[in-house]
């Protein structure tokens, strides 16, 4: 009876799966029917990239003929390519092969986008050689700061059983130019260099090898003497150097375009080269000796902090300065946008230009851990490219941090950007549909850094749901505001680190660990008192103000200069202060947080309008999330404005929409949110 | 080292304990210093309630000297009285000395609303003989659908240990006109009538008497069987009847003025004369005989419906209309605003003016079963007044149900009123600050019908927080809107009964307890369907408005000329039917929710300007009811409006906020709430 159930279920929904979106198929949305038969395909000689490029036209391509060709001339482009069109033919040349598929996405992309394909040229070069996504995928399934599901690599399962998502995750990174994969957590488990699971890799490798994507792997510090009985880690015994050299020649055995490694070290309780007395450098070049060899490279977090006295968001800076020069050429710093961490909005890091001897690279994450996980609907390229685009001043107006890192103002050892991926084994890969955009924007910014968040916006748009005006404007219109709506409603002003303690979803500034790091409760950031709010990080405070090249340093350091949506990270400000709309301090955190909540009800109007336009079943899901985030504001909006008036003592103005949760009852509020996937 | 610490707070707390304003002295804030001296008070003889008299003047009376008579020409006034004043004295002259306290509590009102005491005059005489709070309290200290905290009654204690608050409770009852009291739950325990508990009562009795108080009590029809060992209690089993007989005259011995009996009968369960095939004329009558040498009345309630297939708003009506002219005089039918259950709103109770030759009393709910218990805001008197002021027709134009049931429209037997209280432990008795409001409200309208909803929250106001304009402009408009915007946000257009089953708080229009009373179930009241919404009463369904005189009968039973806030009561109405402001049914539905929504926000931000002009603590406890209040309405308004849109299939107008809520998380909540109190 139970099996004659569900069969019949089975039949009565077996229409709509047919037809059911569920958000698996990404951005990639190509029509259903076939395309472009063989002969309309010119290319030369057989490869598995090419192939892949071919079966794409075949399958996806209506214009006309396209004509693929390696060109030596435009070996200068790296992995970029070229396309001339007329409306007889489209010719894609490139220096390599993998230059040659993108040319491919590109003009899928224009066929999705519905651009005028007879006449259309352009020239693409991108922005960086490596182009990372960073899983925080433990071995045993989990994801560290994941909100989409499982991890996608089913270690268990490898090397025998091959989930066809590996190839479309490969796909789906290719057709936006990712060409650099990171498998596994930067807390990384020292399992992850034994025999057994290098050969698994191995398998993921050579799935992902004709996308044009490498991998590479977080290594723990430790492993030599946890996996390979070494007596310690220390970078200068030359057992431990050896042992790592000897890694090296095992993975490129099996993986010969292995791509290096990413290594967190001395950070937040992971081992590394200072347990030894060495320094970063030490320990850097010690793995960069054992990769050059081969052409890997080592990527460095610059994200350390030691629970000294000293204003975290200097430490870095303070940290690896006096080391710049120091490191092998096949080095390179990883440095988060912000100082602190991946906050709401962050000042950017004055590590970047900083380091004038060493190649610099941004860390952005992609996944949600302090913007609503999967919940929230956050636009990131807005985000990404306000690091991308500060001037940090550091060769003279104009050294922005894309200029910085991508070898524009410096020659450049070596160019690169990653983020942590937002990528789960959820049906539709990233939990919120709308998140999809935040893995397409960082792949397209990757590429080509001068994309503006509208453009992203409106081709993901476009290709992901409809490029119907009614739809695109207004939801567009979502998209670009949607991370300044978060800030709002989250910590505007400056405002950071206030979030619930351990998973980091909701407000908890009121957050005091006693016994624990100072610089773990939300109380050292925002330093509430009776006079006023925010952390001074000026001459009479922190002095982080300092580690600012001219005229920043002084811009920041005084409070009538400091941009005002970083205000509360640079100064104390007293709850009078008067702002430049007028409004006091506390009027206007009280109106920023408000306008917040406003600005997610007006989403979730919005978004009801679209129903016509699009599938049900993305509708309903998109709907559904929004009304969580709505939810969500408003508790942001009571737990922080109800706790800091316990130190502004004002009335929350009039006009504003009264809070409705006590703040006793908030801070009752405990997640279980240990493990998120 | 835990008592030391107990101390140490106690201390710190004390001078606040001592200045809080807890809410305990209710609508009694008299001046604090001395009355006038005991020479400027002009009486004769003296008595308890004489003594009383005397008491409230010298602690309170500030103004010119005060002559208490009893005259008897003032006997026609019954409980009233007669002011005179001049700027020398005021004589309050009455038939009887409770008259003489009455008066004494009106000058002392006037007193305090800061009335020109030089030249004040009037003439008073109740509305109603007998003027009744029902406690619905169990002899173990709950309170079935009371929310103040535990019962007032300490049975465990009396009848050796007194509280003080029985005294502080009959003294705010004289203070409004209250002087019949039901002490114990309709469903009543037959231990009740044990020797041991009459014992008790009289105590209670004692207390009461000189504040003008008579004692009831709910009896168990089975009492003669439980209590006595009878073989049943038959009504017309004369050893039944004895034991009534002899019952009444063992509680006359103790309380020689008791009041009598309050009985449901034949109802939910309890027990009454149709188990023995007799109606309810022979179970009342019975009752009625044995307290008629004492001038003992029975108040026999018609709430009564059986599980029969027929409109359960019909069934009183049905099971009392026959019987009309076969009670004993000293019977009083005690009949529900409406014919339902207390709700929200209803149509009048259509039992009023039909029955001819049997008195007739209405019975409310102070206890705010149907109105967010005591955490929401719900000024009662629009709604005490919308019943006493229906026009029933019965006798032509004007017979509206204050004039039948006062005696005006036809001589009566019996006047009486009664309603159940909202009253507990609690240190503000009612649990919210504002319920307080309509236990005055009850007792003004009890003694007079005529005052406007307006009149009596301007007067609760002054005398229980200020005078201040600035205060009681604002507030008094919240409370004459509060009413409405319940309605708005829980059951608007007519909708009842779509509470959550059993505790009554918060919505579940998708209730539909399966195998148990069909007439139990939201879905019987609400009748949603593809077609429409509500419940057809009219000739084509229940054709419960033929139990309506004319022209009510016709007005209710046509949808265009029936009042739009009972259509949904009357009428199953198509959702694209156009009210008269021309919007949909769906969309005049959407928008009152809506609005309901915005109404208890703007009461939000009215209340908290309301800061500087009271104290503290009551600011404080009303702020966070309202917040309650807030998120219940919106929890209301999505509940409703997701579950009826899987009817309706209409978008929510796109103007409206939209849901926060999943209707299926909502229809997963279930509150623990079988026990309030």
């Amino acid at each position: 009876m139970r099996y004659l159930r569900f069969n019949i279920l089975f039949f009565l929904i077996f229409p709509l799966l047919v037809f059911a979106e569920d958000g698996s198929q990404l951005w990639l949305r190509f029509p259903a029917k076939n395309g472009i038969s063989a002969d309309q395909i010119i290319s030369k000689g057989s490869s598995p990239t090419l192939n892949i490029a071919r079966k794409e036209l075949s399958s996806h391509w209506q214009g006309q003929a396209v004509e693929l060709r390696t060109e030596n001339k435009d070996k200068n482009l790296k992995d970029g390519y070229r396309i001339v069109s007329s409306p007889e033919k489209i010719v894609i040349s490139a220096g390599k092969e993998i230059g040659l598929l993108y040319g491919v996405y590109h003009i899928l992309r224009w066929q999705q986008t519905k651009a005028d394909l007879s006449h259309l040229n352009t020239i693409e070069k991108p922005s960086y050689d490596v182009r990372v996504l960073d899983h925080w995928d433990n071995l045993d399934g989990s994801i560290e700061r994941g909100y989409a599901g499982r991890s996608l690599w089913k270690w268990e399962d490898l090397p025998g059983k091959i989930s066809p998502r590996y190839e479309e995750y490969a796909r789906a990174n290719a057709s936006v130019g990712i060409n650099s994969v990171v498998l596994n957590n930067v807390n990384a488990s020292p399992n992850m260099l034994r025999e057994d699971y290098l050969k698994k890799v191995k398998v993921l490798a050579d799935i992902f090898r004709p996308y044009g994507i490498k991998v590479y792997l977080s290594v723990n510090f430790s492993s030599p003497k946890v996996l390979g009985g070494l007596q310690n880690s220390d970078p200068l015994n030359k057992d431990v150097q050896k042992w790592w050299k000897d890694k090296a020649a095992e993975i490129y055995r099996l993986i010969p375009d292995f791509g290096g490694f990413l290594v967190k070290a001395n950070s937040e309780g992971q081992p590394g080269p200072q347990d030894y007395g060495r320094t970063h450098a030490d320990g850097a070049n010690m793995m960069a000796d054992a990769l050059k060899p081969y052409n890997g490279i080592v990527m460095w977090r610059a994200f350390v902090y030691s629970p000294s006295k000293d204003d975290r968001a200097k430490q870095a800076y303070l940290e690896f300065v006096p080391l710049d020069g120091k490191f092998r050429d096949n080095v390179i710093i990883q440095i988060k946008n912000g100082p602190v961490d991946f906050q709401p909005r962050e000042a950017f890091n004055p590590l970047f230009g900083a380091l004038r001897k060493t190649s610099e690279m941004v860390e952005f994450q992609i996944t949600q851990e302090y913007l609503g996980f999967s919940n929230h609907l956050v636009f990131l390229a807005p985000l990404f490219k306000e690091t991308l685009d500060s001037d940090t001043y550091s060769d003279g107006q104009g050294s922005t941090i894309s200029k910085i890192t991508d070898g524009t103002l410096r020659p450049a050892k070596l160019t690169a950007i990653s983020a942590v991926a937002n990528i789960g084994e959820d049906t539709n890969w990233t939990g919120h549909h709308f998140a999809q955009s935040n893995w397409y924007a960082f792949g397209r910014l990757a590429w080509n850094h001068q994309l503006s968040s509208e453009q992203i916006a409106d081709e993901w748009i476009k290709m992901t749901f409809t490029d119907d005006q009614n739809f695109l404007n207004p939801v567009k219109e979502i998209m670009l505001s949607s991370r300044e709506t978060a800030v709002d409603y989250m910590m505007p002003l400056g405002l950071h680190h206030i979030f619930a303690g351990g998973h980091h979803y909701g407000p908890e500034p009121w957050g005091d660990y006693k016994g624990g790091r100072p610089d773990w409760s939300p109380v050292y950031y925002h330093q509430a008192d009776a006079q006023g709010l925010g952390f001074n990080r000026t001459k009479t405070g922190s002095n982080a103000v300092s580690q600012y090249f001219p005229p920043l340093n002084e811009r920041y350091g005084n409070i009538s200069t400091c941009p005002e949506n970083l205000i509360l990270w640079f100064h104390h400000v007293p709850w009078d202060y008067t702002m430049k709309d007028g409004k006091t301090l506390w009027d206007e955190l009280c109106y920023t947080y408000d306008s917040g909540v406003k600005k997610v009800r007006d989403y979730q109007k919005t978004w009801e309008r679209m129903e016509p336009y699009i599938d049900k079943q993305r509708f309903a899901d998109v709907q559904s999330k929004l009304r969580i985030q709505s939810k969500d504001a408003v508790w942001w909006k009571d737990a922080c404005l109800l706790y800091f008036q316990t130190f502004s003592k004002k009335p929350i103005p009039y006009d504003i929409e009264r809070p409705v949760h006590e703040l006793e009852d908030l801070k009752k509020i405990k997640l279980d949110m240990g493990h998120h996937n």
